[in-house]
């Protein structure tokens, strides 16, 4: 399994925005046969950076991922959001065991 | 929900030790009723860096994480073979719903 853990800050005043089109993405995600899960998470110190911690059970689901419809239409929406490109930094898993990642 | 992320950037000789120690932290902390997800993973590009992905319900299932015995066992083993202090980051959960969290 592969965790996937992007970082990304946005424009103050495009907060709400990109939350709403980030939500829709991480609800389409979820309901990818590869995604295990697709959290969406905001800072309490700093409002305006945001995490999706993505894990995926193979490589080629991390491909398929980027090949969806909600995907390129999330990227082309928020691209105009970003106050820095977004950073992604790749992970394995470790604990808990595979079977529990799947469960959300 | 609170997500606290931790990263932690250990010294190359421990990485095995340190894993074990922190395999048994992780077990015991999801069977804590206040924790939904306590998710240990490792650096795909550099093997020393590790995360835990906390997921509290409230602040007070923060605090009372770490009066647990298996917490401060895990923080006096650790201690020497971390090559930097950890980091914390504290974030509000977004999506998904609150009771997904719990589903581990």
């Amino acid at each position: 399994m592969i965790a996937y853990l992007v970082s990304m800050d946005v424009k103050p005043d495009a907060i709400e925005a990109f939350k709403e089109a980030s939500i829709i993405n991480a609800r389409n995600s979820l309901d990818e046969p590869g995604i295990a899960r697709f959290d969406f998470i905001q800072g309490q110190e700093d409002p305006a950076r945001f995490m999706f911690i993505e894990v995926y059970g193979t490589e080629g689901d991390v491909l398929a991922h980027k090949e969806t419809d909600h995907y390129k239409i999330w990227r082309e929406t928020v691209a105009p959001m970003m106050a820095q490109p977004r950073k992604g930094v790749r992970y394995d898993v470790v604990h808990p065991e595979e079977q529990a990642w799947w469960s959300v």
